[in-house]
Protein backbone atom coordinates (compact mmCIF):
# COMPACT_ATOMS: atom_id res chain seq x y z
CA UNK A 1 0.00 0.00 0.00
CA UNK A 2 1.44 3.42 -1.37
CA UNK A 3 1.29 6.44 0.86
CA UNK A 4 -0.73 8.21 -1.87
CA UNK A 5 -4.11 9.86 -1.92
CA UNK A 6 -7.26 7.60 -2.20
CA UNK A 7 -10.61 8.54 -1.66
CA UNK A 8 -11.33 5.85 1.21
CA UNK A 9 -8.00 7.23 3.15
CA UNK A 10 -8.43 11.08 1.75
CA UNK A 11 -8.81 12.57 5.23
CA UNK A 12 -5.53 10.40 6.39
CA UNK A 13 -3.35 11.17 3.89
CA UNK A 14 -4.14 14.88 3.96
CA UNK A 15 -3.81 15.55 7.62
CA UNK A 16 -1.25 12.88 8.07
CA UNK A 17 1.30 15.53 6.03
CA UNK A 18 1.20 18.01 8.61
CA UNK A 19 4.61 17.77 10.65
CA UNK A 20 4.54 17.03 14.14
CA UNK A 21 6.07 20.32 14.75
CA UNK A 22 2.98 22.15 14.03
CA UNK A 23 1.58 24.25 16.24
CA UNK A 24 -0.88 21.51 17.95
CA UNK A 25 -4.06 23.48 18.35
CA UNK A 26 -3.55 24.43 14.45
CA UNK A 27 -2.89 21.45 13.34
CA UNK A 28 -6.15 20.05 15.39
CA UNK A 29 -8.40 23.16 13.68
CA UNK A 30 -7.17 21.81 10.06
CA UNK A 31 -7.26 18.13 10.55
CA UNK A 32 -11.38 18.40 11.80
CA UNK A 33 -11.60 21.01 8.58
CA UNK A 34 -10.24 17.95 6.94
CA UNK A 35 -12.18 15.46 7.55
CA UNK A 36 -15.30 17.70 7.93
CA UNK A 37 -15.12 19.21 4.06
CA UNK A 38 -14.35 15.25 3.17
CA UNK A 39 -17.32 14.06 4.34
CA UNK A 40 -19.56 16.99 2.55
CA UNK A 41 -17.78 16.29 -0.73
CA UNK A 42 -18.71 12.50 -0.40
CA UNK A 43 -21.73 13.06 0.79
CA UNK A 44 -23.24 14.79 -1.41
CA UNK A 45 -21.29 14.10 -4.35
CA UNK A 46 -20.16 16.58 -5.29
CA UNK A 47 -19.72 17.38 -9.27
CA UNK A 48 -17.03 19.06 -11.20
CA UNK A 49 -19.40 21.82 -12.20
CA UNK A 50 -20.74 22.36 -8.99
CA UNK A 51 -16.83 22.63 -7.20
CA UNK A 52 -15.95 24.99 -10.32
CA UNK A 53 -19.01 26.79 -8.96
CA UNK A 54 -18.06 27.25 -5.17
CA UNK A 55 -14.76 28.77 -6.31
CA UNK A 56 -16.62 30.97 -8.59
CA UNK A 57 -18.50 32.08 -5.58
CA UNK A 58 -15.86 32.18 -3.12
CA UNK A 59 -13.91 34.29 -5.50
CA UNK A 60 -17.10 36.39 -6.29
CA UNK A 61 -17.41 36.65 -2.17
CA UNK A 62 -13.82 37.89 -2.02
CA UNK A 63 -14.32 40.64 -4.70
CA UNK A 64 -17.04 41.73 -2.62
CA UNK A 65 -15.42 42.64 0.49
CA UNK A 66 -14.02 46.19 0.89
CA UNK A 67 -12.61 48.02 3.82
CA UNK A 68 -16.69 48.72 4.82
CA UNK A 69 -18.20 45.73 3.71
CA UNK A 70 -17.02 42.21 5.08
CA UNK A 71 -19.18 39.73 2.45
CA UNK A 72 -17.39 36.52 4.03
CA UNK A 73 -19.16 37.69 7.78
CA UNK A 74 -21.88 38.00 6.15
CA UNK A 75 -21.94 34.23 4.73
CA UNK A 76 -20.81 32.89 7.90
CA UNK A 77 -23.69 35.05 9.36
CA UNK A 78 -26.59 33.25 7.31
CA UNK A 79 -25.17 29.68 7.46
CA UNK A 80 -25.80 29.90 11.29
CA UNK A 81 -21.86 29.76 11.88
CA UNK A 82 -21.42 33.36 13.39
CA UNK A 83 -23.89 32.22 16.02
CA UNK A 84 -22.80 28.95 16.56
CA UNK A 85 -19.17 30.04 17.31
CA UNK A 86 -20.84 32.62 19.81
CA UNK A 87 -22.51 30.01 21.41
CA UNK A 88 -19.49 27.64 21.61
CA UNK A 89 -17.01 30.42 22.60
CA UNK A 90 -19.17 32.31 25.03
CA UNK A 91 -21.30 29.87 27.27
CA UNK A 92 -22.71 32.51 29.64
CA UNK A 93 -24.06 31.11 33.40
CA UNK A 94 -27.79 30.83 33.88
CA UNK A 95 -29.13 34.66 34.92
CA UNK A 96 -26.77 36.23 32.41
CA UNK A 97 -27.87 38.37 29.77
CA UNK A 98 -27.15 36.24 26.77
CA UNK A 99 -24.70 37.17 24.04
CA UNK A 100 -25.70 37.24 20.28
CA UNK A 101 -24.13 38.39 16.86
CA UNK A 102 -21.93 41.36 16.80
CA UNK A 103 -22.68 41.91 12.99
CA UNK A 104 -20.75 44.18 10.37
CA UNK A 105 -21.49 47.54 11.78
CA UNK A 106 -19.53 47.83 15.03
CA UNK A 107 -17.70 51.35 14.84
CA UNK A 108 -14.71 51.43 17.56
CA UNK A 109 -14.56 55.11 19.64
CA UNK A 110 -18.04 56.01 19.43
CA UNK A 111 -18.30 59.13 21.30
CA UNK A 112 -19.17 59.14 25.95
CA UNK A 113 -22.56 60.68 26.25
CA UNK A 114 -24.22 61.91 29.66
CA UNK A 115 -27.30 59.96 30.60
CA UNK A 116 -30.15 60.83 29.42
CA UNK A 117 -28.47 62.13 26.35
CA UNK A 118 -30.04 61.35 22.67
CA UNK A 119 -27.81 59.09 20.58
CA UNK A 120 -29.74 60.38 17.02
CA UNK A 121 -28.95 63.05 15.84
CA UNK A 122 -30.79 63.17 12.21
CA UNK A 123 -34.18 63.83 14.12
CA UNK A 124 -35.65 60.93 11.67
CA UNK A 125 -37.47 57.89 13.49
CA UNK A 126 -39.99 57.04 16.43
CA UNK A 127 -38.15 58.84 19.52
CA UNK A 128 -37.66 55.86 22.13
CA UNK A 129 -36.12 56.12 26.00
CA UNK A 130 -34.22 53.38 26.72
CA UNK A 131 -33.60 52.45 30.38
CA UNK A 132 -32.24 49.80 32.91
CA UNK A 133 -29.40 48.43 35.06
CA UNK A 134 -26.13 46.39 34.73
CA UNK A 135 -26.84 44.05 37.69
CA UNK A 136 -24.50 41.21 38.48
CA UNK A 137 -25.43 37.56 39.12
CA UNK A 138 -26.59 38.23 42.12
CA UNK A 139 -28.76 41.56 41.33
CA UNK A 140 -26.20 43.71 42.52
CA UNK A 141 -25.24 46.89 40.41
CA UNK A 142 -22.74 47.37 38.39
CA UNK A 143 -20.69 50.71 38.34
CA UNK A 144 -18.30 52.00 36.01
CA UNK A 145 -20.08 49.55 33.34
CA UNK A 146 -19.64 50.68 29.81
CA UNK A 147 -22.44 50.32 27.28
CA UNK A 148 -21.86 50.84 23.90
CA UNK A 149 -24.41 50.85 21.74
CA UNK A 150 -25.78 51.20 18.39
CA UNK A 151 -28.36 50.97 15.74
CA UNK A 152 -29.66 51.64 12.41
CA UNK A 153 -31.78 54.80 11.26
CA UNK A 154 -35.13 55.21 10.65
CA UNK A 155 -34.82 53.90 6.87
CA UNK A 156 -33.23 50.78 8.16
CA UNK A 157 -29.09 52.04 7.64
CA UNK A 158 -26.36 52.30 10.05
CA UNK A 159 -24.41 55.57 9.42
CA UNK A 160 -21.53 53.76 7.86
CA UNK A 161 -23.62 52.62 5.20
CA UNK A 162 -24.35 55.94 4.20
CA UNK A 163 -21.61 58.26 5.33
CA UNK A 164 -22.59 61.16 3.06
CA UNK A 165 -26.42 61.32 4.04
CA UNK A 166 -25.62 60.70 7.95
CA UNK A 167 -24.16 62.63 10.70
CA UNK A 168 -21.11 61.22 11.83
CA UNK A 169 -22.08 58.80 15.13
CA UNK A 170 -25.64 58.93 14.26
CA UNK A 171 -27.35 56.81 16.70
CA UNK A 172 -24.40 55.34 18.18
CA UNK A 173 -22.90 56.51 21.69
CA UNK A 174 -21.40 55.22 24.74
CA UNK A 175 -22.82 55.33 28.62
CA UNK A 176 -21.14 54.91 32.03
CA UNK A 177 -22.94 53.50 34.88
CA UNK A 178 -22.34 55.20 38.30
CA UNK A 179 -22.95 53.94 41.38
CA UNK A 180 -26.43 52.78 40.64
CA UNK A 181 -25.69 50.96 38.02
CA UNK A 182 -28.54 52.36 35.97
CA UNK A 183 -28.41 53.48 32.36
CA UNK A 184 -30.43 55.81 29.86
CA UNK A 185 -30.45 57.44 26.70
CA UNK A 186 -32.54 58.34 24.36
CA UNK A 187 -32.66 57.15 20.66
CA UNK A 188 -35.29 55.84 18.23
CA UNK A 189 -37.09 52.76 17.43
CA UNK A 190 -35.37 50.51 15.53
CA UNK A 191 -36.32 49.64 12.00
CA UNK A 192 -35.84 46.01 10.23
CA UNK A 193 -33.53 46.16 7.54
CA UNK A 194 -32.28 43.62 5.17
CA UNK A 195 -28.77 42.45 5.05
CA UNK A 196 -26.65 44.02 2.68
CA UNK A 197 -27.96 41.43 -0.72
CA UNK A 198 -26.76 42.89 -3.87
CA UNK A 199 -23.88 40.58 -3.84
CA UNK A 200 -22.78 36.43 -3.68
CA UNK A 201 -24.74 35.99 -0.29
CA UNK A 202 -27.51 38.01 -1.33
CA UNK A 203 -27.75 35.73 -4.45
CA UNK A 204 -27.30 32.49 -1.84
CA UNK A 205 -30.49 33.61 0.27
CA UNK A 206 -32.42 34.27 -3.67
CA UNK A 207 -31.57 30.77 -4.64
CA UNK A 208 -32.65 29.01 -0.71
CA UNK A 209 -35.42 30.93 -1.08
CA UNK A 210 -34.57 33.02 2.57
CA UNK A 211 -35.58 36.14 3.17
CA UNK A 212 -32.44 38.86 4.21
CA UNK A 213 -34.81 40.76 6.71
CA UNK A 214 -33.24 41.25 10.43
CA UNK A 215 -35.52 41.73 12.97
CA UNK A 216 -35.41 45.39 14.43
CA UNK A 217 -32.78 45.52 17.08
CA UNK A 218 -30.43 47.13 19.40
CA UNK A 219 -27.08 46.73 19.66
CA UNK A 220 -24.84 46.80 22.63
CA UNK A 221 -21.48 45.81 24.14
CA UNK A 222 -21.46 45.79 27.54
CA UNK A 223 -18.18 45.64 29.52
CA UNK A 224 -17.14 46.40 33.33
CA UNK A 225 -13.65 45.32 35.19
CA UNK A 226 -14.01 41.80 36.71
CA UNK A 227 -16.88 40.86 34.26
CA UNK A 228 -17.42 39.22 30.79
CA UNK A 229 -17.59 41.27 27.67
CA UNK A 230 -21.14 40.90 26.40
CA UNK A 231 -21.81 41.41 22.77
CA UNK A 232 -25.58 41.76 22.41
CA UNK A 233 -28.80 42.72 20.61
CA UNK A 234 -32.61 43.93 22.12
CA UNK A 235 -35.09 43.25 19.99
CA UNK A 236 -38.61 44.69 19.68
CA UNK A 237 -40.94 42.84 20.55
CA UNK A 238 -43.93 42.27 17.78
CA UNK A 239 -41.36 42.46 15.07
CA UNK A 240 -42.83 40.50 12.13
CA UNK A 241 -38.54 39.52 11.38
CA UNK A 242 -38.27 37.90 14.62
CA UNK A 243 -39.21 34.27 13.41
CA UNK A 244 -36.95 34.76 10.44
CA UNK A 245 -33.61 36.28 10.85
CA UNK A 246 -31.56 36.55 8.30
CA UNK A 247 -28.56 36.11 10.66
CA UNK A 248 -30.07 33.84 13.17
CA UNK A 249 -29.36 36.27 15.71
CA UNK A 250 -32.88 36.09 17.97
CA UNK A 251 -33.00 35.01 20.98
CA UNK A 252 -35.77 35.04 23.42
CA UNK A 253 -34.64 36.31 26.70
CA UNK A 254 -33.48 39.23 24.88
CA UNK A 255 -36.66 40.31 22.96
CA UNK A 256 -37.77 43.78 24.61
CA UNK A 257 -40.41 45.28 25.34
CA UNK A 258 -41.71 48.80 23.97
CA UNK A 259 -44.10 50.99 25.24
CA UNK A 260 -46.19 53.54 24.05
CA UNK A 261 -45.09 57.22 26.21
CA UNK A 262 -48.30 59.47 25.07
CA UNK A 263 -47.27 62.16 27.91
CA UNK A 264 -43.63 61.52 28.04
CA UNK A 265 -40.82 63.17 26.13
CA UNK A 266 -40.67 60.47 23.46
CA UNK A 267 -42.62 57.98 21.77
CA UNK A 268 -41.37 54.63 23.01
CA UNK A 269 -40.13 53.44 26.38
CA UNK A 270 -37.97 50.37 26.16
CA UNK A 271 -36.89 48.74 29.53
CA UNK A 272 -33.58 46.05 30.14
CA UNK A 273 -31.40 44.71 32.33
CA UNK A 274 -28.54 43.79 31.42
CA UNK A 275 -26.69 40.80 33.95
CA UNK A 276 -22.78 40.30 33.66
CA UNK A 277 -20.86 37.14 34.17
CA UNK A 278 -17.92 37.34 36.31
CA UNK A 279 -14.57 37.23 34.43
CA UNK A 280 -13.36 33.93 34.53
CA UNK A 281 -9.90 33.51 31.80
CA UNK A 282 -9.88 29.81 32.14
CA UNK A 283 -12.98 29.67 30.58
CA UNK A 284 -11.66 29.94 27.32
CA UNK A 285 -8.92 27.58 27.11
CA UNK A 286 -8.50 28.55 23.09
CA UNK A 287 -8.63 32.58 23.34
CA UNK B 1 -39.95 25.31 21.96
CA UNK B 2 -39.29 28.56 19.86
CA UNK B 3 -37.82 28.44 16.37
CA UNK B 4 -34.75 30.15 17.78
CA UNK B 5 -31.14 29.02 17.00
CA UNK B 6 -29.24 27.17 19.72
CA UNK B 7 -26.10 25.17 19.54
CA UNK B 8 -28.56 21.87 19.63
CA UNK B 9 -30.88 22.56 16.63
CA UNK B 10 -28.56 24.64 14.91
CA UNK B 11 -28.36 22.90 11.91
CA UNK B 12 -32.55 22.10 11.71
CA UNK B 13 -32.89 25.64 12.30
CA UNK B 14 -30.63 27.10 9.36
CA UNK B 15 -31.36 24.21 6.79
CA UNK B 16 -35.21 24.69 7.94
CA UNK B 17 -34.90 28.02 6.64
CA UNK B 18 -34.83 27.39 3.11
CA UNK B 19 -37.60 27.73 0.89
CA UNK B 20 -39.68 24.35 -0.51
CA UNK B 21 -39.68 25.91 -4.03
CA UNK B 22 -35.48 26.21 -3.43
CA UNK B 23 -34.02 24.36 -6.04
CA UNK B 24 -33.76 20.59 -4.38
CA UNK B 25 -30.33 20.01 -5.37
CA UNK B 26 -28.92 23.26 -4.40
CA UNK B 27 -30.82 22.89 -1.29
CA UNK B 28 -29.32 19.40 -0.47
CA UNK B 29 -25.53 21.15 -1.00
CA UNK B 30 -26.55 23.83 1.02
CA UNK B 31 -27.98 21.69 3.82
CA UNK B 32 -24.91 19.16 3.80
CA UNK B 33 -22.53 21.97 3.93
CA UNK B 34 -24.16 23.60 7.02
CA UNK B 35 -23.94 20.33 8.56
CA UNK B 36 -20.84 19.41 8.34
CA UNK B 37 -19.27 23.05 9.32
CA UNK B 38 -21.63 23.12 11.99
CA UNK B 39 -20.01 19.41 13.54
CA UNK B 40 -16.46 21.13 12.50
CA UNK B 41 -17.49 24.62 14.82
CA UNK B 42 -18.65 22.07 18.00
CA UNK B 43 -15.97 19.36 17.70
CA UNK B 44 -13.14 21.71 17.39
CA UNK B 45 -15.08 24.24 19.95
CA UNK B 46 -13.98 27.23 17.59
CA UNK B 47 -12.93 30.28 19.19
CA UNK B 48 -13.80 33.78 18.10
CA UNK B 49 -10.34 34.74 17.87
CA UNK B 50 -9.98 31.64 15.43
CA UNK B 51 -13.44 32.51 13.47
CA UNK B 52 -11.57 36.26 13.47
CA UNK B 53 -8.59 34.48 11.50
CA UNK B 54 -10.91 32.31 9.33
CA UNK B 55 -12.46 35.22 8.10
CA UNK B 56 -8.49 37.14 7.47
CA UNK B 57 -7.77 34.23 6.07
CA UNK B 58 -10.77 34.02 3.13
CA UNK B 59 -10.42 37.39 2.88
CA UNK B 60 -6.37 37.65 1.72
CA UNK B 61 -7.22 34.69 -0.28
CA UNK B 62 -9.78 36.66 -1.93
CA UNK B 63 -7.58 39.51 -2.52
CA UNK B 64 -5.00 37.04 -3.94
CA UNK B 65 -6.78 36.49 -6.68
CA UNK B 66 -6.23 37.80 -10.12
CA UNK B 67 -6.97 36.85 -13.57
CA UNK B 68 -3.75 34.70 -13.79
CA UNK B 69 -3.74 33.00 -10.04
CA UNK B 70 -6.84 31.53 -8.63
CA UNK B 71 -6.01 31.00 -4.98
CA UNK B 72 -9.21 29.32 -3.87
CA UNK B 73 -8.65 26.20 -6.50
CA UNK B 74 -4.87 26.11 -4.78
CA UNK B 75 -6.73 25.87 -1.30
CA UNK B 76 -8.88 23.66 -2.87
CA UNK B 77 -5.81 21.45 -3.90
CA UNK B 78 -3.55 21.72 -0.78
CA UNK B 79 -6.66 20.55 1.44
CA UNK B 80 -7.32 17.79 -0.83
CA UNK B 81 -10.71 18.53 -1.80
CA UNK B 82 -9.38 18.72 -5.67
CA UNK B 83 -8.71 15.02 -5.54
CA UNK B 84 -11.41 13.79 -3.90
CA UNK B 85 -13.82 15.78 -6.46
CA UNK B 86 -12.15 14.39 -9.18
CA UNK B 87 -12.27 10.87 -7.27
CA UNK B 88 -15.67 11.24 -6.72
CA UNK B 89 -16.90 12.75 -9.77
CA UNK B 90 -14.92 10.65 -12.00
CA UNK B 91 -15.48 7.03 -11.62
CA UNK B 92 -13.66 5.14 -14.07
CA UNK B 93 -13.71 1.41 -14.82
CA UNK B 94 -10.89 -0.73 -14.16
CA UNK B 95 -8.44 -0.32 -17.24
CA UNK B 96 -8.93 3.15 -17.76
CA UNK B 97 -6.04 5.51 -17.23
CA UNK B 98 -6.63 7.42 -13.90
CA UNK B 99 -7.58 10.81 -13.63
CA UNK B 100 -6.25 14.01 -11.69
CA UNK B 101 -6.29 17.57 -10.63
CA UNK B 102 -6.50 20.04 -13.34
CA UNK B 103 -4.31 22.54 -11.68
CA UNK B 104 -4.15 26.28 -12.24
CA UNK B 105 -2.17 26.58 -15.40
CA UNK B 106 -4.33 25.24 -18.03
CA UNK B 107 -4.93 27.46 -21.25
CA UNK B 108 -7.56 26.50 -23.93
CA UNK B 109 -6.30 26.77 -27.37
CA UNK B 110 -3.09 25.72 -27.67
CA UNK B 111 -1.49 25.39 -31.35
CA UNK B 112 -2.29 22.07 -32.77
CA UNK B 113 1.23 20.61 -34.05
CA UNK B 114 2.13 17.36 -35.97
CA UNK B 115 3.53 14.44 -34.39
CA UNK B 116 7.23 14.66 -33.66
CA UNK B 117 7.11 18.07 -33.32
CA UNK B 118 8.80 19.53 -30.35
CA UNK B 119 6.86 21.92 -28.05
CA UNK B 120 9.84 23.75 -26.37
CA UNK B 121 10.20 26.26 -27.74
CA UNK B 122 13.08 28.12 -25.61
CA UNK B 123 15.80 25.55 -25.97
CA UNK B 124 16.13 24.68 -22.45
CA UNK B 125 16.30 21.69 -20.03
CA UNK B 126 16.94 18.14 -20.98
CA UNK B 127 14.95 17.12 -24.40
CA UNK B 128 12.61 14.06 -24.20
CA UNK B 129 11.05 12.16 -26.69
CA UNK B 130 6.95 11.50 -25.22
CA UNK B 131 5.50 8.49 -27.45
CA UNK B 132 2.73 6.12 -26.74
CA UNK B 133 -0.87 4.89 -27.98
CA UNK B 134 -4.33 6.35 -27.16
CA UNK B 135 -6.74 2.84 -26.58
CA UNK B 136 -9.56 1.82 -25.82
CA UNK B 137 -10.86 -0.84 -23.01
CA UNK B 138 -10.53 -3.33 -25.53
CA UNK B 139 -7.07 -2.38 -26.33
CA UNK B 140 -7.68 -0.83 -30.05
CA UNK B 141 -6.46 1.96 -31.08
CA UNK B 142 -8.21 5.33 -31.02
CA UNK B 143 -8.22 7.54 -34.22
CA UNK B 144 -8.96 10.95 -33.92
CA UNK B 145 -8.16 11.51 -30.25
CA UNK B 146 -6.90 14.94 -29.14
CA UNK B 147 -3.66 15.35 -26.56
CA UNK B 148 -3.27 18.33 -25.26
CA UNK B 149 -0.41 18.64 -23.31
CA UNK B 150 1.35 21.19 -21.02
CA UNK B 151 4.46 21.28 -18.93
CA UNK B 152 6.63 23.52 -16.78
CA UNK B 153 9.61 24.78 -18.43
CA UNK B 154 13.54 24.12 -17.18
CA UNK B 155 12.92 26.42 -14.27
CA UNK B 156 9.93 25.16 -12.23
CA UNK B 157 7.39 27.69 -14.37
CA UNK B 158 4.64 27.44 -16.67
CA UNK B 159 4.49 30.50 -19.54
CA UNK B 160 1.95 32.01 -18.42
CA UNK B 161 3.38 32.52 -14.96
CA UNK B 162 6.31 34.05 -17.27
CA UNK B 163 4.68 35.73 -19.96
CA UNK B 164 7.96 38.47 -20.35
CA UNK B 165 10.44 35.42 -20.41
CA UNK B 166 9.09 32.54 -21.84
CA UNK B 167 7.87 32.54 -25.98
CA UNK B 168 3.84 32.43 -25.80
CA UNK B 169 2.91 28.12 -25.90
CA UNK B 170 6.24 27.41 -24.50
CA UNK B 171 6.41 23.58 -23.76
CA UNK B 172 2.27 23.64 -25.10
CA UNK B 173 0.57 21.72 -27.29
CA UNK B 174 -2.09 19.72 -29.11
CA UNK B 175 -1.64 16.35 -31.01
CA UNK B 176 -3.78 14.46 -33.00
CA UNK B 177 -4.10 11.12 -33.42
CA UNK B 178 -4.38 8.74 -36.61
CA UNK B 179 -5.62 5.41 -37.74
CA UNK B 180 -3.21 3.62 -35.73
CA UNK B 181 -3.89 6.01 -32.14
CA UNK B 182 -0.16 7.01 -31.95
CA UNK B 183 1.33 9.81 -30.33
CA UNK B 184 4.59 11.24 -30.50
CA UNK B 185 5.86 14.53 -29.72
CA UNK B 186 9.01 16.27 -28.17
CA UNK B 187 9.69 18.46 -25.04
CA UNK B 188 11.40 18.46 -21.83
CA UNK B 189 11.97 16.60 -18.71
CA UNK B 190 9.58 17.85 -16.24
CA UNK B 191 10.55 19.64 -13.17
CA UNK B 192 10.03 19.57 -9.69
CA UNK B 193 8.29 23.09 -8.45
CA UNK B 194 6.91 25.06 -5.42
CA UNK B 195 3.23 25.56 -6.11
CA UNK B 196 3.08 29.73 -5.56
CA UNK B 197 3.80 29.83 -1.86
CA UNK B 198 3.75 33.56 -1.74
CA UNK B 199 0.83 34.08 -0.91
CA UNK B 200 -2.36 33.05 2.21
CA UNK B 201 -2.20 28.96 0.99
CA UNK B 202 1.73 29.32 1.14
CA UNK B 203 1.09 30.60 4.70
CA UNK B 204 -1.09 27.89 5.51
CA UNK B 205 1.23 25.16 4.40
CA UNK B 206 4.30 26.86 6.13
CA UNK B 207 1.99 26.79 9.50
CA UNK B 208 1.44 23.18 9.28
CA UNK B 209 5.17 22.77 8.28
CA UNK B 210 4.22 20.94 4.70
CA UNK B 211 6.10 21.29 1.62
CA UNK B 212 5.15 23.05 -1.25
CA UNK B 213 6.79 21.18 -3.73
CA UNK B 214 4.67 19.41 -6.95
CA UNK B 215 6.81 16.25 -8.14
CA UNK B 216 7.61 16.44 -12.07
CA UNK B 217 4.89 15.95 -13.91
CA UNK B 218 3.36 16.35 -17.69
CA UNK B 219 -0.41 17.87 -18.22
CA UNK B 220 -2.41 15.87 -20.50
CA UNK B 221 -6.19 16.15 -21.86
CA UNK B 222 -7.35 13.95 -23.72
CA UNK B 223 -10.55 13.96 -25.71
CA UNK B 224 -11.80 11.64 -28.37
CA UNK B 225 -15.18 11.41 -29.90
CA UNK B 226 -17.05 8.71 -27.67
CA UNK B 227 -15.25 8.54 -24.68
CA UNK B 228 -14.78 10.43 -21.13
CA UNK B 229 -12.40 13.25 -21.65
CA UNK B 230 -9.56 12.73 -19.31
CA UNK B 231 -7.83 15.16 -17.19
CA UNK B 232 -4.47 13.95 -15.80
CA UNK B 233 -0.54 14.12 -15.64
CA UNK B 234 2.12 11.66 -16.10
CA UNK B 235 4.49 11.75 -12.90
CA UNK B 236 8.76 11.38 -13.38
CA UNK B 237 9.77 8.01 -12.30
CA UNK B 238 12.24 8.59 -9.52
CA UNK B 239 10.78 12.10 -8.41
CA UNK B 240 12.20 12.87 -4.72
CA UNK B 241 8.80 14.55 -4.67
CA UNK B 242 6.21 11.97 -5.66
CA UNK B 243 5.72 10.83 -1.60
CA UNK B 244 5.14 14.39 -0.70
CA UNK B 245 2.87 16.28 -3.59
CA UNK B 246 1.50 19.36 -2.16
CA UNK B 247 -1.81 18.75 -3.87
CA UNK B 248 -2.21 15.14 -3.60
CA UNK B 249 -2.11 14.99 -7.23
CA UNK B 250 0.28 11.37 -7.21
CA UNK B 251 -0.98 8.24 -8.20
CA UNK B 252 0.67 5.14 -8.34
CA UNK B 253 -0.34 3.89 -11.89
CA UNK B 254 0.47 7.82 -13.71
CA UNK B 255 4.38 7.38 -12.95
CA UNK B 256 5.66 7.02 -16.20
CA UNK B 257 9.29 5.86 -17.01
CA UNK B 258 12.18 7.77 -18.32
CA UNK B 259 14.70 6.26 -20.22
CA UNK B 260 18.40 8.08 -21.09
CA UNK B 261 18.50 7.77 -24.60
CA UNK B 262 22.22 8.57 -25.37
CA UNK B 263 22.44 7.59 -29.06
CA UNK B 264 18.88 9.46 -29.92
CA UNK B 265 18.01 12.63 -30.84
CA UNK B 266 16.63 13.11 -27.25
CA UNK B 267 18.30 12.79 -23.82
CA UNK B 268 15.58 10.90 -22.65
CA UNK B 269 12.70 8.46 -23.75
CA UNK B 270 9.52 8.51 -21.83
CA UNK B 271 6.24 6.11 -23.06
CA UNK B 272 2.91 6.27 -21.60
CA UNK B 273 -0.29 4.69 -23.27
CA UNK B 274 -3.66 6.33 -22.56
CA UNK B 275 -6.51 3.99 -21.76
CA UNK B 276 -9.88 6.08 -22.67
CA UNK B 277 -13.47 4.93 -21.22
CA UNK B 278 -16.78 5.17 -23.44
CA UNK B 279 -18.33 8.22 -22.90
CA UNK B 280 -21.64 7.43 -20.70
CA UNK B 281 -23.30 10.59 -19.64
CA UNK B 282 -26.02 9.23 -17.74
CA UNK B 283 -22.64 7.84 -15.08
CA UNK B 284 -22.81 11.63 -13.72
CA UNK B 285 -25.68 12.57 -12.17
CA UNK B 286 -25.55 15.99 -11.35
CA UNK B 287 -22.93 17.18 -13.51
Amino acid sequence: MTGYFTPDRSVEVVTGRTSATADPRTAEVVASLVEHLHAFVKDVELTQGEWQRAVDFLTATGRTCTDERQEFVLLSDVLGISMLVDAVAHPRPRGATESTVLGPFHVEGAPQRAMGDDICLDGLGESCLFEGRVLDLDGAPVAGACLDVWSDNAEGYYDVQQPDVQPRWNNRGRFITGADGRYCFRGIKPTAYPIPDDGPVGQLLAALGRSPYRPAHLHLIVTAPGFRPLVTHTFVDGDEYLGSDAVFGVKESLIATYTLTPQGPTTWRSTFDVVLAPDHPTDQPHQ
